[in-house]
């Protein structure tokens, strides 16, 4: 399909990370330049970046930020390849749950592994793949989109929880890359954003970049779904993932195990959409993922202003959840869908 | 049981109604006078009184207060009763999901007709039964708690959504009449509290009234219900209810059917928590319960900041969702607790 999104979310340029300062959205659109390690670190950990694909980038972009500090030190070649391996792994516990930065950062240090050149030319060689794995993240997003596209029914609405767009990857998007191509075909398609409490990314990200493609967007609250579902208002649900494990379990943001029950349960079907590098074969299911406990300030304050008595209330914030296997109608990549059942057909993918 | 609350939501003081500023809960805590029919009418509009019974004996008191206007103008006593009856059909308006408005206000409707008295005489008989409201309310609670305490197994973590608390009521509460009532006879019983968006009643509400009465209380976003029903660490589900149909549909805060369903999949007993007179016999199912749209800016606007964009993108607020009784384990009442078959169990406590 031809769908035009307006936006590319992260970039290498020369010597720095470009990216949209997310935590701002939707009341400024600007972008920050990443100039060190550590501070990529922060962005990550900050969510400054996130969504899987897109921290997987800007994990690569962190390698090649620490091996250019590295390179001012004036190391040996072997204690330079020794110390930004140990960089690297640092790197990929800025995040635990989504397995993309581990396995873009991996890539990093394979070139780092295999690389005969000098200090100079193994920074080269970073960053030509950092860029390199930005070309291929926007490839495979319209991959999923395309091959997304074609399960979507005619005038769908679709639902969507968290962000899985432009804004969760380079540029594009995953679920919302399946929108973007499905709306190339027919423009009659429609969206449902889930706000996605606690850090509203439906609310503050996915409204705002639909809205900035020109598709149209209703934004509802969590609790809403099963509702609309009810009254024959949600066609199908596409949503991102985390981490996917070896017999299709699905971590995604925190909130999506509940809309995949609330689908199941009006027979509506449920899709993830997620590049192959979502995908950790080394896990068996979904108990196995990390689960992040995040910032108890997510659940209290909005804005920075506390929704609730900030005493006597206890809080928990995990921020992702697992989807069972058998609540998943379809997973949709970028070598077509993966139907149940997962455990043979993931493997099977992955075989060829 | 014994459990004491330190709250009392409503009450009538002489010539007017002393309630709970609930918009303003949890940064203060104060009291508002309701000095005119009209003020109670947009009082319960907006939501400074809320939860399904406080919002009946509003209803009543504002009877009251519409009548002690009328009386300034001195009209005929048929002039006057023909005038109030009006009035009160219209206070019946405020909201329309919620049957025990109607039902208070019908209450005060009955005693305008049926008086001998004059002028003088019919508001001293309605206020007078606008205070015996108030008094069966809380006595209603303490009945509906401790049926409710009977099933809640030791050490239980329940789960609610919105407030159907004492703030709910004019004291005591339904839904959390069930956790005082069972705290008071154990106290290792613990709550989780959906926030409750939009207008966050759980976050705001059941929060600070469970931290006022010493009983614990963990607050979760709407979304996570799942995630921690799949771990064990939730044992019921006890809601309030705004309207129940003949066979047992119920009307509830929006999201309280996604709960439901989530519930229903990990084979958590979910009960509903009401005075008999949330009933509503004459409706045969959920269907024909009217559900309120409510103004989109409570799904945009947190504390009166944006949380999307602010442009470009629809809302749909609706301010109540209906459970099917397919998924209720059973109707707390002040008579017991009512089982399926609903359409049956309901005829027959009516009956008696």
């Amino acid at each position: 399909m031809n769908f035009q999104s307006k936006i590319k979310t992260i970039e290498w340029v020369d010597t720095y990370s470009k990216m949209v300062d997310q935590t701002v959205i939707p009341y400024e659109y600007k972008f920050v330049n990443i100039t060190s390690g550590d501070e990529m670190f922060e962005a990550i950990r900050n969510m400054v970046v996130r969504g899987a694909p897109a921290i997987g980038i800007a994990g690569a972009h962190g390698v090649i930020l620490y091996a250019q500090e590295l390179e001012k030190i004036c190391l040996t070649k072997d204690d330079f390849v020794a110390k930004l391996i140990e960089k690297a792994e640092y790197m990929k516990t800025s995040r635990p749950t989504a397995v993309n930065l581990m396995w873009a950062v991996e890539k990093q240090i394979e070139i780092i592994k295999a690389s005969n050149a000098d200090i100079k030319g193994i920074i080269e060689e970073l960053k030509q793949n950092g860029i390199k794995l930005e070309n291929e993240d926007i490839e495979i997003n319209k991959k999923i989109g395309d091959f997304g596209a074609e399960i979507v029914p005619k005038g769908a609405t679709i639902l969507t929880h968290c962000n899985a767009g432009a804004l969760a990857t380079v540029g594009y998007g995953t679920a919302l890359g399946v929108v973007r191509s499905a709306f190339a075909k027919d423009n009659s398609i429609k969206v449902f954003a889930d706000e996605t409490r606690p850090r509203q990314q439906g609310a503050r990200i996915t409204t705002f970049e639909l809205a900035m493609d020109g598709i149209p967007v209703t934004l509802i609250t969590d609790g809403m779904c099963s509702y609309f579902m009810k009254k024959g208002m949600i066609n199908m649900v596409v949503v991102g993932a985390d981490r996917i494990a070896a017999n299709g379990d699905t971590a995604n943001k925190i909130g999506t195990y509940t809309v995949a029950i609330a689908a199941k349960y009006h027979n509506i079907p449920f899709y993830v959409a997620a590049p192959l590098s979502t995908i950790d074969v080394s896990i068996k299911s979904g108990d196995e993922i990390p689960i992040e406990e995040r910032s108890h300030d997510e659940v209290t304050l909005i804005n920075g202003k506390p929704i609730c008595p900030l005493k006597g209330v206890n809080i928990i914030n995990p921020g992702f959840d697992v989807t069972p296997n058998e609540l998943i109608t379809g997973i949709i990549t970028e070598r077509g869908i993966i139907r149940p059942d997962y455990k043979q057909s993931i493997k099977e993918v992955f075989k060829n």
